[in-house]
């Protein structure tokens, strides 16, 4: 049997989301079960990228994320075509929160969708949602930049778009005034939100960083609040500036 | 009659885009017209804000901003209520910059959905459309979280999602092939879109700034270049890295 030298293979996760409690993201997790792997040997690639969209040759353009620079362009020469358009970055542990908070919000969003508000709030709650786990992200360590890219926003923004995402559709269950776990049973596919919600929730509590809107998703999923008092209250804290480090 | 002191009056604009030639934002003009005003006094709301909505008492975020920190926050507890969340910060070029430059590329997310391609670009349109900005945002002193703020990101989310966006409406009719001068004279209102792509165009020549999409949407609005191809050749450009400062 051929023997497999793992640090001359690239690894390429293309999944999503933060383990509870560890709170590892997926190339934590790939390191942590192959300890003898060379981090800088996983790359991850994310953005806004339905599969549906790909097949049929559609542009669409992603993120390649390596710790070492030259893994994330040789990933990205690799997967590089006309209509599939790959940036590089180093920023691993952005770009892997990113596509986990993504979730979040847009379950989030999906609530505003359900609750019968309306664009503004949305749009708003994309805005302030992709500001607030900036700030977390900052914080262990990630380029606030990569939030604001095709692994955050990017992503989000075709989440909420598509009348086709699981998370969103939680989220618009949820707004109707459903509890999760009637909504959960009737559905075949995971929502990684719900799990990723836990996650960032606890992170953001141990790391002192305010993210109103993954509580009020939070308080909305776990304890049962109602969606639209969330909102007001979402609406009512005191005064901010637009960009706060805490 | 009574005289007013226009330094003891706060000024707060609404409007939005920027003058062709002298690349003048509008509180730049208002200080033009009114040279004795203070700047200071002056201060910019932008966000995303459809009025339909605003009316309806639909919970909406918005941001001021004012060179006086304490104007910002003097005009957001004077708009802030339970449905209208103001932020405040001291950016009035990032703001102003952000509010013209959404409607260029909401141009180029119409001509996206016009040219029957799909979210995935969409997506990817929104998010390098608001990177490239920032970058010559970034040349002319502006802050660049301001972008992917409410009146950047925010702003150009809820007219991506709006049918009744003029600005969308006139890339998706070039989109599906038809000339910016047949579009024009059919509407009855102004798509401001259309004038800011010419401004924002030469003000990135001007201060060697890469801003490929803008390009793009002047080449198919002014030089009557095909969106598929355009959209295509964007696909082709060199690699990069997701955050480059050129």
């Amino acid at each position: 049997m051929r023997k497999y030298d793992l640090n001359d293979t690239t690894f390429v996760s293309v999944a999503k989301g933060i383990e509870n409690e560890t709170f590892m993201t997926v190339s934590q997790i790939i390191k942590d079960v192959n300890p003898t792997i060379d981090g800088s040997n996983i790359s991850v690639l994310s953005g806004p990228s339905h599969a549906e969209e790909v097949v049929n040759r559609i542009p669409t353009a992603v993120v390649v994320a390596s710790e070492d620079e030259n893994i994330a362009k040789y990933v990205q020469a690799t997967f590089i075509n006309s209509f599939f358009r790959v940036y590089s970055t180093t920023d691993v542990l952005g770009v892997e929160l990113g596509g986990a908070i993504k979730n979040v919000i847009a379950i989030g969003a999906g609530i505003i969708d359900g609750a019968g508000f309306g664009d503004n709030t949305k749009a708003a709650i994309m805005t302030r949602g992709i500001a607030e786990v900036s700030r977390l992200g900052i914080k262990l360590g990630a380029n606030p930049a990569t939030f604001s890219g095709l692994s955050g926003m990017g992503d989000l923004i075709v989440t909420c778009m598509s009348k086709h995402s699981r998370n969103r559709f939680v989220g618009e269950e949820l707004g109707k005034g459903k509890k999760l776990n009637q909504i959960l049973k009737n559905m075949k596919m995971v929502a990684e939100g719900v799990e990723s919600c836990k996650s960032l929730y606890q992170m953001a509590l141990e790391n002192n960083v305010e993210t109103p809107i993954v509580k009020s998703v939070y308080n909305i999923l776990f304890l049962g609040k109602d969606p639209v008092k969330e909102t007001y209250k979402l609406m009512a804290r005191e005064m901010k500036a637009e960009h706060e480090n805490n």
